[in-house]
């Protein structure tokens, strides 16, 4: 199932719909619902359908969550890449490092990323986002999965020559529109081997790519070591980490993040 | 003027109010208010008065904040104390260092800081919060302090053992429990001379003392840094940094922060 938040006409009130694969014409319509399908309620159809690539029809993200968080390092092959910048090591750190970005750094599909005034190296990263279904604390990895609700794209936009001064990463990856979320939250997903792939303008890049089945620390793993410090609450995200190069990105740029069984998470980079 | 946030007899729903001393007995009382008093909305008293102190009386954090940014080394006395341990160099950064705590971190007076299963060394950190009352990107400092509504204390609680593994301060400073605020939102204070006071079970820990006086980064200075990369939104907190020396927290203990001009924050520290 996917879930997606919109806008439509000249109704500029957020609503949920449920995206559908039309048999005949192959394209994705929105579904209306009259109600928050996160919420556990009960929701029903409105009898409203609106194709996706509408005119008028406008996804939002699917969620603004109350805090996200971010696992740093967490693929041999990115950690490889860094190494030498912000890693003084290839070797992964005995524990998970997570870092967070404020909600006010949430975006949705085709928002601007807009480029800050303080930076001059802002960087892409794309990634799978785990959306927290319940609220969770000290879970298992074995009962992770159970409090999750399901996954979004996210494009982990990075400052990188703020980051190497900022050792929170607060700055570099909290400036508002840090945090391109969307298309929708995919509720089926084989999560432990879900294909990345990224496109700048067009072109796809390929050392950008990879597959979570190259993680150092699993999705399950990672809910549950958060879990042991911090309340997820639902909604909240968890970016499982970027799969291997990163690069340059310039006002002008369109950035597609895109996660085989999800979808793809479109975004223009604006300058101030 | 003093706003406070409390829950009342059976009433479970939390509501606000303004505190304000009894010319006669001296003690300090809970005006009650029909609404939010933050919202920019006419409230009113709807005629309830309760004694602080009095049984049945609970009061809450005074806001619940979208986010916690923190100043760290902000404090020329801090950055001697902690050097050599979390700090390699009393020099301060070029750039304010700056960090953040989610909301699930905020407790409110009285509450329980819970010592995490995983630390062995919480340690205790008192400052003058910042809280802010209008949407806030790219203010000035000259105009910085036009869109504060007030101040709190917190206790910036960190996980001390935790810090020097995680370079990005994210479960050292940001667990559940790991930032007590209050007792209320004071609207008028001499913020740029507030001394700050610390004591542990009843003794005063001089050297854990400060005045906001020898800040490094002034208030408005860090509301305008910050204004830079992130929209603060209405009731969003600042932590200004601790003055002094920090020491070690145990289940059992009792934590006041005093911040002379707002008032007294106590919570009781306990194990999981």
């Amino acid at each position: 199932m996917r879930i997606a938040r919109f806008i439509a006409g000249n109704q500029q009130q957020p609503r949920y719909a449920f995206v559908q694969q039309d048999k005949n014409d192959g394209k994705d319509y929105l579904i209306a619902l009259d109600g928050y399908p996160l919420s556990g309620a009960q929701v029903k159809p409105t009898g409203e359908r609106f194709a996706v690539d509408s005119d008028g029809v406008r996804l939002l993200a699917p969620i603004i969550p109350s805090k996200v968080f971010g696992l740093a390092k967490n693929y041999e092959a990115h950690a490889k890449f860094m190494a030498g910048d912000i890693w003084k090591t290839v070797a992964p750190p005995d524990e998970m490092m997570i870092f967070s970005k404020p909600s006010t750094a949430v975006v949705g599909p085709d928002d601007p990323i807009v480029y800050p005034s303080w930076s001059h190296e802002l960087n892409y990263e794309p990634e799978v986002a785990v959306v927290m279904g319940k609220v969770t604390r000290d879970v298992s990895p074995e009962d992770a999965m159970k409090h999750v609700l399901g996954f979004t794209c996210v494009n982990d936009v990075t400052a990188r020559d703020a980051q190497r001064n900022d050792p929170m990463w607060t700055r570099a990856k909290g400036f508002d529109s840090a945090c391109p979320l969307g298309p929708w939250i995919q509720t089926e997903l084989d999560y432990a081997h879900a294909d990345i792939s990224f496109s700048l303008n067009g072109e796809p890049v390929k050392d950008a790519a990879g597959n979570t089945e190259n993680l150092i620390h699993s999705i399950p793993d990672q809910i549950a070591f958060i879990s042991t410090f911090s309340t997820l609450l639902p909604g909240d995200v968890i970016m499982t980490g970027t799969p291997y190069a990163t690069g340059a990105l310039h006002p002008g740029d369109e950035t597609v993040v895109t996660v085989a069984g999800i979808g793809s998470l479109r975004n223009i980079v604006v300058a101030r």
